[in-house]
């Protein structure tokens, strides 16, 4: 057993496993894009991708953005992700956007894409990693494992609340799916990064104010 | 405008309208149940009607309770709740015997029936009171005036990520209707019940460490 009760560690990546980096070979989410018929720099409408952006996002973001309106609305960033093989629920989709806006918006250009992008990659290549049996779920433990190679270690507790959300065979098995596993992903780190915006002095307590606790805790149920 | 910006003032009834009160004639939220042919107190398999118990309640109980276990279920509330003429989600439903158990079991029995039976009652009556045509739905500003009858005053930005939230309209309309009228006090009262408990001073700040700001969120996403 490797978890510690005594402390938690939340957001801080354990050495071995950077929390941008993808340890291992992992296939885009999005499956394999066609090649750009472009380079980066690429001015999309009235939004840019940087320079040396990855040909392969500027393309995903071309397919996934049906309408040409230069920016991703949720149902089209539903639509993309669900072509890999996988279903994503639209409150997962918009957790994603929120999370990457901070705002309802329900649209995201081509920065938060490309976040996006790499955020999935990341965390589809950690799933696969604890999925070892590639039966497309993961199990108690496993999602401990997950989310401690992400950088947040919780609690058995925390760890119990959130099987009882994603498990979705009644609780005989424990199994999480891909797409519940990304929607935990996001809790997690969503509420730890709010809480540690409150934790000032790194004390591993935060202190909010009535409007400043609704206004952290209400985005997370809006969506 | 009485919408008080410098301060809030969370779960303290108006002294105008105490917070379990029907200050007028409301119907019962289940329409007119039948009547019972029984006088409480009221034993019910292992579990009992305290004595003075409304017949009322009592005979709603036994029409929820279709299988005759003794404690009511989240589908059987959620029937029961449906009969009245509206629809209740099974979210709602979760988040109304969350809101009474504290727990995730998804079960009530007589007790907690009782609590939820007059709960709706008052909060029914509080949404037909603004709902002043009688059109079923609630715009934004009546949905702050109701939850200040409730005690409940949020600040412009809450409420407008709760309509955000709660109209379903796509916001051209602003119109919440029942069931979601009842997710939203479920929420507020929750939410602000949860941050008073870590109030403990009454300064307006409340102070949480990891593990008890993750369990207090998780439950009202997780239902």
């Amino acid at each position: 057993m490797s978890y510690n009760p005594s402390g938690y560690n939340y957001g801080a990546p354990p050495p071995s496993q950077p929390y941008y980096s993808t340890p291992y070979a992992a296939p885009s989410p999005y499956g394999q894009p066609q090649q750009p018929a472009f380079t980066s720099p690429y001015s999309y409408g009235t939004f840019t991708f940087p320079p040396g952006t990855d040909p392969n996002v500027i393309a995903c973001f071309q397919v996934a953005d049906i309408d040409r309106s230069g920016v991703v609305d949720d149902k089209e960033l539903q639509i993309a992700l669900s072509s890999y093989n996988q279903s994503f629920s639209i409150r997962t989709v918009r957790l994603l956007m929120h999370h990457f806006t901070n705002t309802n918006t329900r649209k995201i250009g081509p920065k938060e894409f490309t976040q996006v992008f790499y955020s999935l990659q990341n965390w589809r290549a950690i799933f696969e990693k604890f999925d070892r049996d590639r039966s497309g779920h993961i199990d108690t433990w496993e999602l401990r494992e997950a989310l401690t190679s992400l950088g947040f270690t919780v609690s058995p507790v925390v760890l119990d609340l959130l099987v009882s959300k994603f498990d979705k065979t009644g609780g005989y098995k424990q199994a999480i799916e891909y797409d519940n596993f990304i929607e935990c992903c996001l809790i997690v780190k969503g509420l730890t990064e709010k809480f540690k915006e409150k934790d000032t002095m790194y004390s591993g307590n935060a202190t909010f104010t009535y409007e400043a606790f609704m206004l952290t805790v209400l985005p997370f149920l809006i969506v």
